[in-house]
């Protein structure tokens, strides 16, 4: 079985983004949300492991600041762009 | 649920070319395959989709020349890297 552990990356901060987010005229439905990490992934490096070796480059990437804010700005254009044109 | 369909496309091949292939010194186990896959699709654009309109991307990719040679060439590379240094 081979994941791509990137989604896990985005998938929390996406998460956390979503339960922190005041912003009225931000869509919060499951179809936006997929869409935003969907859009955000593609504009990732993708990060495949065929073993488990993929939750300790997990761990890795939380705590290296430079990758991180990679991550985030892609989530942050993602968020951009589905709010300005939702598909649900 | 959001997934790669770059996945299918991948797999797909992988499982031909694991038929296919006669070279007595490849190793055929699932450790070695899952790590073709992995490094395939490390070495390829990501690409999700939120919605089962991947199924269409994926048939897209099968009939556009250009787009499978490049799929054929990151798993030909991932297949010498693999034979070269098989980790089972």
């Amino acid at each position: 079985m081979v994941k791509n552990y990137m989604e896990d990356v985005v998938e929390d901060l996406v998460d956390k983004l979503w339960n922190e987010n005041t912003d009225k005229d931000f869509c919060k439905c499951e179809k936006c949300k997929n869409d935003v990490i969907a859009l955000s992934l593609n504009k990732l490096p993708p990060k495949y492991f065929s073993s488990d070796k993929g939750n300790i480059w997990t761990k890795l990437i939380f705590a290296d600041n430079q990758k991180m804010t990679d991550v985030m700005t892609a989530v942050a254009e993602a968020m951009k762009i589905v709010k300005s044109s939702q598909r649900h």
